[in-house]
């Protein structure tokens, strides 16, 4: 039987990912710290004998054993805050830099060739190129978390020409969806749960921002492993639609049937490395004969309800 | 006075850039560990009260201290060693990520703002575009030693925007003349001196490579700063030519006076990682009014007798 590891497995995309594989009948190795993760999210999966969870710091812990007979891993682990990073920037470097070092020395170790990484659309900065190609013209970045992913795209990119593996890069628009706990539609979500008089917003407003749905981009990344067969495969994943800010604030106050006073604070972007516009170009996906089930309007109202039904998540401290 | 902090200030390129500034009446701190810079090459730049000389290393010493009311840091400390990344990959990841990481905290401490970066033309990996411009297609790393430098870009990029930072990035092609001791000119001049009949040559010798020498090199850096303004300068250095690696072979014979047999191993490429054809866009350094002043040719020459008159460089462990 194919054994895998996950690192970030108690995460968003990590903790579905561990779920769409049990249904495989795979074997999984599932490793997170649980700082971001919680292991609620594992709650069915760790019922199942196919899958083994290990609570461990990939930075600080010694990791390198659980790669022994892996014949893959997908490295979800991440600090996956664009926002925050200028507060504390030894995290983007320690936990999206180092720690994807760690992983590929662990990997050259123990023979393992083939690596999933879930890097971002934030790597394109604030491009021109708009949808945005995979070789878009050379990016400035913008943001810690992207100089910081793109970092880890440059490492796992030299490993495979230098030691001969073959990645999975997956360029992410923002995921929405069933175990999703960061972003936006969880701050107004939080707020308006609090008080749906009033709703604070980052920004104008009229940003414009290209989400994706959980079950979409699990699928998306299972059928490129499966199509897709280069050395180096690199793939944006997102819909071929955009939203602004105030259009997801409405359906999101419909979901809750509320009609707050809004306030928006600062100008064209919420914080510095916001970026007013992604809008990511899937032609390379779509070739897999993958597309998306979900709208982003569907996306946000399925996730406003998740998040209504598990008011759990927003209790939490992120 | 202005006071600036030069880091790698005894490798080739720092040295240089040491004794450049001394001679315009500018203050200087210089930071080297000496583990591939070397002290000689600071020997006249030490007899001036305007240098003063740490021998510090960057990554694991404490360094802010120097920061102190430092006007700008020319950031040229670096494991410039693109062919052996593969044998201890720690070193790219330490000497180019980590330091740097540590050099924009520490003039983030010190309200330091001005940063000057030596990047390399290997960041656009093995790219379709040539001559590559600074804006080339998004590339994919081929080498560690790119990886780490990209790494290092980003995250200037993202310190510029997150804390209002100005970088000049400049993206080197392979630097010759005095105080040169790295590289293929070093390799064959060695060998030959060692045995003039016989000269092993790593690839098969039509590599194309594009080469600058080191007075046209420390001109251009000097002269973008003052003519560039952005928040972000992204620079390409390089002539308007290139060479095969036979051409230049048959210089340095010429020069040496011998006629070696040359044996070739391998193919297109000297090792994983090697790039068979590196000549950058050199349109936006030249808005500047920079020109070089010496050919290819020319710089092949005068660094082959450098290396004669200085053997020692070649005695020493690279």
């Amino acid at each position: 039987m194919k054994k895998i590891l996950i690192t970030g497995c108690a995460g968003f995309i990590g903790s579905n990912l561990v779920n769409f594989f049990l249904k495989k009948n795979i074997e999984i190795v599932g490793l997170d710290n649980l700082s971001t993760g919680n292991i609620k999210f594992l709650k069915k999966a760790l019922k199942s004998q196919q899958f083994k969870f290990y609570k461990k710091d990939l930075l600080n812990n010694e990791i390198s054993s659980h790669f022994k007979n892996i014949s893959m891993v997908y490295h979800l682990a991440a600090n996956a805050d664009v926002r925050f990073g200028l507060k504390h920037t030894k995290k983007d470097i320690n936990q999206n830099i180092i720690v994807t070092y760690k992983i590929l020395e662990a990997m050259r170790k123990h023979n393992v060739k083939k690596i999933m990484f879930s890097s971002t659309g934030s790597v394109y900065g604030e491009t021109n190129q708009i949808p945005t190609k995979e070789n878009a013209p050379f990016p400035v970045q913008t943001s810690l978390y992207g100089a910081s992913k793109i970092s880890a795209e440059g490492l796992i990119s030299a490993y495979c020409e230098g030691f001969n593996f073959q990645s999975y890069i997956f360029r992410f628009v923002s995921i929405l969806g069933k175990g999703y706990s960061h972003g936006h539609v969880f701050d107004f979500v939080k707020q308006l749960r609090n008080n749906n008089k009033k709703l604070y917003v980052l920004g104008d407003g009229n940003q414009r921002k290209s989400y994706l749905n959980i079950d979409d981009c699990i699928n998306a990344i299972h059928k490129s492993i499966n199509y897709f067969n280069d050395k180096i495969n690199i793939i944006n994943l997102g819909t071929n639609e955009y939203l602004t800010v105030k259009e997801s604030i409405k359906i999101i106050c419909n979901t809750l049937r509320c009609e707050p006073k809004i306030f928006f604070k600062g100008g064209k972007r919420g914080w510095i490395g916001d970026n007013p516009m992604i809008f990511l170009d899937t032609k390379k996906i779509r070739k897999s004969g993958w597309k998306p089930k979900f709208t982003i309007k569907e996306s946000i109202k399925i996730t406003t309800k998740y998040l209504l039904d598990n008011q759990w998540i927003l209790k939490r401290k992120v």
